[in-house]
């Protein structure tokens, strides 16, 4: 979701004007006859069922969090027009397209704000979508990617542990709401009494009355008096005629504590999963599968648990029709509802710091993707990627489908599972690494599959909504433990002799490491508040904020700490000599399986368009 | 519980002549004054918890493995009583006596055996008692030790697996009981029905009849007719004069998850506070504590989570009166019951089966308690120990009370906390080992306060049976997998270039080591099966059986080999050269904290009895 990006943009050098479409045009034949190779088979199925996964928990997501608004119908369509959008016509098409947390999060909040102040939803939404849209497209012709090179890590980090832990948050919270909706029944509790009345002959209405409690202590003393009964079950009563009486019958029991038992295993069993490719056990093949697989395995365990028990635990709502999920709308959102003329106008406010959230996710995850490591051969496409995310959004906004933009960790996962390798090698050796199959064709085959998947519907319906709980608790803890801030967070409960022995430790104190910690640790702290207010949707604003104290932090820190604590913002560079300080790896003494990619702060040339 | 016994008592010299008494009597007043130290109160307080914690769940598991013939407060009132007096006259005081899971096992056998036979189990019970005393007594006058040497690590591992799976397949078997007694409500079911039912003026007899089902078709359709009724819960009902009716009254709902919760709790957090120690995390003392104390933090988390929803889970059954748990027993068990009297004789033949285990338990935990390297001063007792542990084996059978042999874990746990350091050494220097504080002062107060704890019967009672299954699967997990023999069940697992550097591996080709494995594995199913069948009481003999089969290794294996994978018996020695060839510490490489304790081949000389 928001593992660390590699590598500020500040040093790359901006020439790009647009000819992202001539340049590409020439691969464009080549973009497709480069799929035909069986390992393309696998990560079509790799990718396929990671983004089926993510549609169905951000579906379901987006549907609790905008009450139905969107849903996971709508998750699986835009995904699939989206992604086959973007994979048809995009610089980068090694990219997936898909729903972000940090996204989600706005959408959530910009919810909120409509239905506290009694806006029509869609229509807002579709013209905070319009305004991103002309925002992003007048950056592409700006060329301000720029400006990118001021969110340090410092800054990223910040914003991605906020987001992490309010996946934490949300996912734990509703887990809790599940035990409101299905009360645990304590001994002595009134709700135990159930059974089916009939109406007696000569019996009166106020005999019907009295059955109905006034409260908890009228149930506790409540005589019925003389009734005509019996004990069927309430469905039944209901259908013979006769009307369920009593506390017990509107009661589902056992579903609280089941439901609790779904969610850990779904959570504790991914996790277990996701370990089990540094384990030592089984060839390396077998673990990664397992791992690549982990949170899609742990969806199937919690099913067939929950399949096997037969409870009616609360499902993924899927809708039976191809149609949106909100009843009474059609596929085109009217472009004013019952909205106000002037909220066009004021949508710009949201759309700007929508604007500010998609355009970081976009250009990062493509700094990352197009790095010279991956030895990439057909060049990038900045503007011609966010020309087409800002395309889409219009479309989404305009149907009423999620927003989409680049997907850091999917897309990693996609071109990893892509990696061309020499073969003829001796045993044991490593196989060195070629290059990347750079075609169209895995992610198109992955998005069309993807909208096939909407007649699933009727299997999807057997989701149980705590399982997809759990496996957000995980994609949040995953989240969180993978960036570098929250390592420095586990030195501050580490005694000093115990310590890894981390390169940035050697180069600076262990008391200036610990305030450095503190200060992101008070940020975070003021963020949560924030977030917490009715202000919360000026929170892309708070990212600004975050690089203010990181400025301010250059009155604290040396550069050379900062250095080795963060990165350099540009004007900074100037100030401290080149030689001899560059970290290479301030990390390298972490297992973390991801700390090559997090901790790497010298910095590719990337030209954004080569031309 | 049965961890890996450190040194065959092969090559030990026996010369004891029972002169254990003279040889001890001079020390016994220094026994007393060299507990005048603070670190003994801290070793009195972990020592005492562990006591009371072992005492609890051997006494749940043994009254439900006896149906009641011992339980909670039997195995309190013979942990103190034998116990303190193993304290006072034994031979090594450091040693901590306890109920064993070997013996566990073997008394549920004897109780089935007897329930199967319809036999008087607690005469019975006295008769293999008073024999095993006499066999030990025997033992002790004919310096039998010497059998001891023929147990190899073959022998002692595959009895240590079998007695761990036990332990976990029963912990999880009772854990599926409770959702047999507490069934889980699925939607539909006709369980949902309760109401309070009063006699109807003018009713009949026939009515209130009507309402008892005759079977589940019959409730689905039951008409109650005409009742006088209210909706009270049915213990308020039952004191109004009323008869709760349905079969909602009788079922109480969500138990079984929540027992199934807490279970999972106990034995996770367990689990993860044992790997507190080796974390990078908090000072090495918190490390310490957490770990030391993990089953005793569990179960506290366990009873919190219970108390706080307040549930009616199963709870530890604790008698209110100092009294036998068996009602109309008095605390001298009558030595025939209702039993022929040919019985008495038949007695000797489980006896010697038990003496075997008490035989073999007793003197391994010796000798590895009397180890060169913990630098004990005063000498060993073993001839005493033996000597104790048959006139408290006397005592126990005819008080009805739970039999006691020494406890490795809880000894060496003893004896850790009493370890006597230098204090002046620099900063970061380990310091030195001096010895062992060797005294009976700690032990005497451990188990004194243990029978104290009888009065806290009161609090006892609200601990939830889930959470001390959830402490046995963590035992039983634990002792598994403390054993070398799992540590190679599981490179069975491993592509071979993921495997540890083992010395082992070094000296024994792979294909080698997994057969040796593969028979390992073999006798340990074929146990299994023998253990399922009714022959099961007859499974001390298993373990002469586990001998021959080691015995007929020798035509399988190399000396050179079962050197390294096992140890050598006492013929084989002179058949190979002595030098550079005894391992040091074959598993050197393994991560377990136990490594040390477990892989050292190499064998102290120790001196049976010094005279």
């Amino acid at each position: 979701m928001c593992a660390r990006r590699k590598g500020s943009p500040g040093r790359r050098k901006s020439s790009g004007d647009g000819g992202d479409v001539r340049r590409k045009a020439p691969w464009y034949p080549s973009d497709f006859l480069d799929a035909l190779h069986p390992q393309c088979f696998s990560a079509v199925l790799y990718i396929y069922l990671a983004t089926v996964t993510n549609a169905i928990t951000f579906g379901g997501l987006l549907g609790d969090a905008t009450e139905g608004a969107q849903g996971v119908l709508e998750s699986f369509l835009g995904t699939a027009v989206a992604g086959a959008a973007f994979c048809l016509m995009a610089g980068q098409p090694l990219t997936i397209l898909s729903s972000t947390g940090p996204v989600l999060v706005f959408e959530r909040l910009l919810f909120s704000f409509s239905r506290d102040y009694s806006l029509d939803y869609l229509p807002f939404r579709l013209w905070v979508g319009i305004w991103v849209a002309t925002f992003c497209l007048v950056l592409v012709a700006t060329e301000a990617s720029v400006l990118v090179r001021y969110f340090t890590r410092f800054t990223e980090e910040g914003f991605c542990a906020l987001i992490s832990l309010i996946f934490i948050y949300d996912a734990l919270g509703k887990m809790l709401n599940l035990t409101r909706a299905y009360p645990i029944l304590r001994p002595g509790s009134p709700a135990y009494g159930c059974f089916c009345q009939y109406p007696v002959p000569g019996g009166n209405e106020s005999q019907w009355t009295r059955t109905k409690p006034k409260d908890k202590n009228d149930l506790l003393t409540m005589d019925l008096g003389l009734v005509n009964a019996s004990l069927l079950s309430p469905p039944e009563c209901t259908r013979q005629g006769g009307y369920p009486r009593g506390p017990g019958c509107h009661t589902v029991p056992d579903i609280a504590f089941f439901s609790l038992l779904l969610f850990l295993t779904s959570f504790l069993f991914a996790m277990a999963l996701k370990h089990v490719r540094t384990s030592r056990f089984f060839p390396s093949v077998v673990r990664k599968v397992l791992s690549d697989f982990s949170s899609v395995l742990a969806i199937l365990l919690g099913c067939s648990l929950d399949a096997f028990l037969g409870l009616a635990t609360p499902k993924l709502l899927v809708p039976r029709e191809f149609k949106p999920t909100l009843p009474g709308r059609g596929w085109l959102v009217s472009p004013f509802g019952t909205n106000p003329w002037w909220l066009t106008v004021a949508a710009t406010l949201p759309a700007l710091l929508l604007s500010i959230l998609i355009f970081m996710d976009q250009q990062i995850t493509a700094v990352i993707l197009n790095r010279k490591e991956y030895r990439l051969r057909k060049g990038a496409g900045f503007h011609l990627d966010l020309f087409c995310v800002a395309v889409l959004m219009l479309l989404t906004s305009v149907l009423g489908l999620p927003w989409y933009v680049s997907a850091t960790v999917i897309s990693l996962a996609h071109m990893d599972s892509l990696r061309r390798e020499s073969r003829d090698c001796a045993p044991g050796e490593a196989p060195s690494f070629l290059g990347i199959r750079e075609q169209r064709l895995t992610g198109l085959v992955v998005f069309i599959l993807t909208g096939m998947s909407i007649f699933l519907a009727p299997v999807l319906k057997f989701i149980p909504m705590p399982v997809l709980y759990g496996i957000f608790l995980y994609m949040g803890v995953t989240a969180l433990s993978s960036i570098q801030f929250m390592k420095r967070v586990q030195l501050l409960l580490m005694p000093a002799k115990h310590q890894p022995d981390l390169l940035l430790l050697r180069h600076v104190p262990l008391s200036r490491v610990h305030l450095f910690t503190a200060i992101q640790l008070a940020c975070l702290g003021l963020l949560w508040i924030i977030k917490s207010t009715p202000a919360a949707i000026i929170f892309p604003l708070m990212l600004l904020g975050l690089v203010g104290v990181r400025k301010a932090l250059e009155w604290v820190f040396s550069p050379q700490e900062l250095l080795w604590l963060d990165e350099l913002m540009p004007e900074e560079e100037r100030n401290i000599p080149e030689k001899g300080l560059e970290p290479e790896h301030p990390f390298s003494g972490s297992d973390s399986e991801d700390s090559e990619l997090m901790y790497q702060p010298k910095v590719p040339e990337i030209n954004i368009s080569v031309n």
